[in-house]
């Protein structure tokens, strides 16, 4: 079984929700027969490349806050991730464009490393005083899971680089009607939206494993038997 | 969309199915949102590795025919292989273990080189005058690919590289109820077996295209929304 997961660092509930999945995940009776993949989606898509702005800051004015009722809200976020487990700061936090995480996300998944990157960016975003916006964090944090260095600092000199695949995750995103993150869909026939409690995650992947069989699209057609035997005989 | 073919590189359903496939690919109309993984299934998983024998050979013991009628069954697969722009010869051809292809095959697509490989290995099977039985020419292949010659070597090497994810795969293959080869499953929820017709495939491409809705596996959660909102306000 497959598992898509759109989400973007940026998102506490992506952060959360990765975790909640795992645990969900791990008591799962098929665990060892799912394949995790990560697929992107930007929180801000329309923030510009090297601006940033602190998280509190943001949230104050977008829902016309004082900054101390801002730190509240993410204050909420926190005792959540706190309750998984996971480390997070409410300050020192930047807002900012994710579109080179992604593209960085697409170089290590090419090179079976994807998970480790996320799992980095994820700490250093929401645990460390490391900004995921600033190149050279990256960098430093693509080569601590595992990437080589040449290649990862070209990929982020280069804004073409794997920019499509960042793209198209996101019209797939649209697509399989997605409009907020983390998105979990299962074998591309059952979606769930937030960071669920883990329970609703287990029950999820029981009740895909459940509903797999296989709808033939068409009578068979010439094959190969497993004997090895592949010609018909003729005659 | 995606669209995984379990096959085996001695099968020449597979080699003609993939280019079938491809051109019914070329004539969908969302082919640039199609994801193409190929997975293992060996077509005889107790031949012993090392010991090969020719395939005519081996048609003619398995169906009590002569070597001329056991060409002539080759015949009927070359035509169908000429039919659709391939090179097939039918003599000086062996059969025997794949186990060592597929592992090499998992390998390639850790690195992106896996349809290259594959191509070369058909090609080299069915067309040229190279035993993909060799390792050395296994080695020659991995290299023509694109993979790294010292990891290549060292997965070939080392039998039990790769091999739980040839078995993993094949595992998954009897779950889907795939029982030949080639395989075909779109979006996990359509099975396409044997090497159909090309408009087959368009078809098939089309049908699975237009059921793509997901399930909601549960009420929408905590969640991140595209405007850069993810603490909702307290109070």
């Amino acid at each position: 079984m497959r598992v898509e997961i759109w989400s973007d660092i940026a998102c506490p509930w992506c952060y959360i929700g990765k975790t909640r999945f795992e645990k969900g995940l791990a008591a799962f009776a098929h665990k060892d027969q799912v394949e995790v993949v990560y697929r992107s989606f930007e929180l801000d898509p329309r923030a510009a490349r090297g601006v940033t702005a602190p998280v509190v800051e943001m949230l104050a004015k977008k829902y016309g806050r004082t900054l101390d009722e801002a730190r509240g809200m993410e204050e909420h976020v926190a005792a959540n991730a706190r309750a998984e487990g996971l480390e997070y700061r409410t300050e020192g936090r930047d807002h900012g464009s994710t579109f080179d995480i992604h593209r960085l996300l697409h170089l290590a998944a090419a090179r079976g490393r994807q998970e480790q990157l996320l799992d980095l960016a994820y700490r250093a975003n929401f645990a460390e005083q490391r900004s995921v916006f600033d190149p050279e964090v990256l960098l430093a944090l693509a080569v601590e899971a595992g990437l080589d260095e040449a290649e990862a600092r070209a990929v982020l000199a280069d804004e073409g680089a794997y920019a499509e695949q960042v793209r198209e995750d996101e019209r797939e995103a649209a697509e399989l009607g997605a409009n907020s993150v983390p998105f979990f869909v299962l074998d591309r026939r059952f979606g769930i939206s937030g960071g669920q409690p883990a329970e609703v995650f287990t029950q999820a992947l029981e009740q895909a494993w459940a509903g797999r069989e296989l709808t033939a699209a068409a009578p068979a057609g010439e094959a190969c038997e497993p004997d090895g035997a592949c010609a018909v005989p003729q005659g």
